[in-house]
């Protein structure tokens, strides 16, 4: 049990130390690529000692894995606190930190792939696809959140997901931009809901009624104004029948 | 090799007779629920005789998966004539008419799972994805789409599987409103990627001036217009400088 070991660590803090390592190592290159021997390099103990603590690569490839996404949920936490545009742009920006942090651990283990898809890693994908999901609710101050509310909102977090998986797959358009748009997208999405259903329509308003003109929401709402009459055909649509719903 | 086969067919014919069974009971329970004697049963052949054609249920799930993949596929097909919204709305509808009748076997594909998450289903999934891909582009006319549209459209084909997914757990919106829905979202996440990028922008104008005022775009953008200069401060923001996009 002493092969190799530098110096003497407890029980706890030895697995804590392994996860931090492992964790280090799978964020920067797909899990599958990662051998228990280069995590036993990494450590500075022995291969047989890894084992003493996790049984195989998959048990520590999972504790990693919980550490991340206890981390990941943590930030999507926020304080209830200013306009929701300027609250969800700040939670953007730490939620591209991670992706940026663990990109290519991150790509492995959202596309799944030998190491990466079991059910317990999907379960705790789904665990933070649902912490993420009821921040967003409780920043809406929405108690009992429609069917259509429910929608937008779990759309919106798998749209994140995937706008930072395509931008690590060649960082082609710059993280900054892709935070800004995630939370247009938020108001975009949940502006089409609102067209449709009455109480979306509630709902967005009381939200877009405490936006400042200067912020994410508001930016973008004057950005869409000056674009929606082009010069196209639709540009004769404002005569439609649709203000009914104001 | 002749044990309980009812009637003599052809290697080739029994292993797709074998195939149309086995998608047929993926597709209403979770392949994980499924046992090879029921599909053995279905086909009315002994069990060891479908191991003859199949050495297991992965490779059985893969080749119904294959013929699966290929038939969703080619739901995203649709002839290049008319309005793109009316288009697209045509394609979403065959899209949810193939989720409503795979349903279970498509969310457990979609969420993976101790049957469902090899690398080989992962490939044929990003497989359905590029060809969805592939002809959204083709309808759109633009040959070498820069990043940003490949951004929009590639977000797109994700939220329209997110949407289906949760439209599945529940059904509880009807399956027309998020079919129609997915058309706006497609409008509202090219026009928050125009609102910010000149050649984005140039596109959108493009596309939407061919669009009927009566299509599903065109009626969107006069509820919209309906809509955003709600009662808010954001209504203010028409006076920002944000023409310089027109």
């Amino acid at each position: 049990m002493t092969t190799g070991v530098r110096r003497r660590m407890g029980v706890e803090e030895r697995r804590q130390q392994l996860i931090g390592v492992a964790l280090e190592l799978f964020s920067h290159r797909s899990p599958d690529d990662v051998s228990i021997d280069e995590i036993a390099a990494a450590a500075g103990i022995s291969r047989p000692l890894v084992y003493h603590y996790f049984p195989g690569k998959q048990s520590l490839y999972e504790a990693a894995l919980r550490r991340a996404a206890d981390e990941l949920a943590a930030r999507f936490r926020e304080p209830r606190e200013g306009p929701l545009g300027a609250r969800l742009l700040r939670v953007m920006g730490r939620f591209f930190d991670f992706v940026d942090e663990h990109g290519p651990g991150f790509s492995a283990l959202m596309r799944g792939g030998p190491a990466v898809g079991s059910s317990t890693t999907n379960a705790m994908i789904d665990e933070v696809r649902q912490a993420a999901y009821e921040q967003i609710l409780a920043h809406l101050g929405v108690e009992r959140p429609p069917a259509r509310l429910q929608l937008v909102v779990r759309s919106w977090v798998s749209l994140a997901e995937s706008t930072a998986l395509i931008w690590l797959d060649g960082r082609e358009i710059p993280r900054a931009e892709l935070e800004l748009q995630l939370v247009h997208d938020f108001a975009a999405l949940s502006v089409v809901s609102a067209a449709y259903d009455e109480e979306m329509a509630g709902i967005l308003i009381r939200i877009l009624g405490d936006e400042p003109a200067d912020g994410p929401f508001g930016e973008l709402v004057g950005r869409l104004v000056a674009l929606v009459p082009g010069e196209g055909k639709v540009s004769t649509v404002g005569k439609m029948p649709a203000q009914r719903l104001r």
